[in-house]
């Protein structure tokens, strides 16, 4: 990330970067992730390969920083009225999209091209701000919440361990027995 | 996984493995994860390219490989006479192997050439025979114990989440908190 200069919405960078992350996303849905070149990625984006490199550094860095785009959520976690259905239903809604094949794949390429650390930490950062959202409105409510790195600790991280290391039988009942535990234990 | 045959101990396959993880390792030290190519590791080790190809699919796996070896455990937790003590001091030293710049490329290189999941699934195996240890001993005093799959959710998960999502700050109070919390809230 320390290559990558500042984007400034519209301009000549933010358009490059739009164009190769598209480039990306479509090379990779029609030839698949491993074939994948920065030549092909420069020519379908309409820019040289040394744009490429010299932005991104190679193909693990760009592939990490498209993930990361694609990991961003789309929308603020869905108000159903109190703590314990919101927390479940975002938990439930990230277990379901991170563990499934793109998601996964995602995860793995936003970390393994991270020679700094800042894209893992912006994945955690993405849910971070899910949760905190989550967590305002139940204090607005007056309900007692746990803070945010404690739902990180007993609700994020054990779901993405598993789907990390132990994928097998990952279901919506794990993600709601995790809020459970949580919530019960008198935060 | 799925390429590599049984491998007999003392047999020519067993040989092979040794000579070609000792290459590796030797290799790494000397130019570097990067540098590396199959070609080199096969002339380190004294055997074919195509042997290693066969055995091992491409560098990524065998990387993947060489890593979970390294990841294994050398010996049974410590017996300090208590749950709290010996799991304590597990997650201690847990946390520093891990998050140490090796220990986080090992992590790193075991997730990323795996395309089975086999490898990833292998070093949470080898942290939940450990904790296994631990938690007989508690049994074995008559203390009681919370079962692996807690310990996994509450201990493991949220030290390796922060160790590859958020690494900054980690420190050994943090592994003491995360049982201090599982321990008290009366499992």
């Amino acid at each position: 990330m320390s290559r990558r200069p500042m984007v400034r919405p519209g301009g000549r960078s933010a358009r490059v970067q739009e164009a190769v992350h598209t480039a990306v996303r479509e090379l990779v849905a029609e030839v698949g992730r491993d074939a994948l070149t920065v030549p092909q990625v420069a020519t379908r984006a309409g820019v040289t390969p040394s744009t490429v490199y010299r932005r991104w550094g190679d193909l693990k860095e760009l592939l990490s920083d498209v993930a990361v785009e694609r990991l961003r959520p789309e929308a603020p976690p869905e108000d159903l009225g109190n703590l314990s259905a919101d927390l479940t239903a975002w938990a439930e809604e990230f277990l379901d999209e991170m563990s499934s094949p793109p998601g996964r794949a995602y995860i793995r390429d936003a970390l393994l091209g991270d020679p700094d650390g800042g894209n893992g930490g912006q994945c955690s950062a993405y849910a971070a701000e899910q949760i905190d959202v989550v967590l305002a409105r139940a204090a607005d409510r007056g309900e007692t919440a746990p803070d945010v790195e404690t739902v990180i600790d007993r609700v994020v991280a054990p779901m993405m361990y598993r789907i990390l290391f132990r994928p097998d039988g990952l279901d919506p009942a794990y993600a709601h027995r995790l809020v459970t535990g949580l919530l019960t234990a008198g935060a």
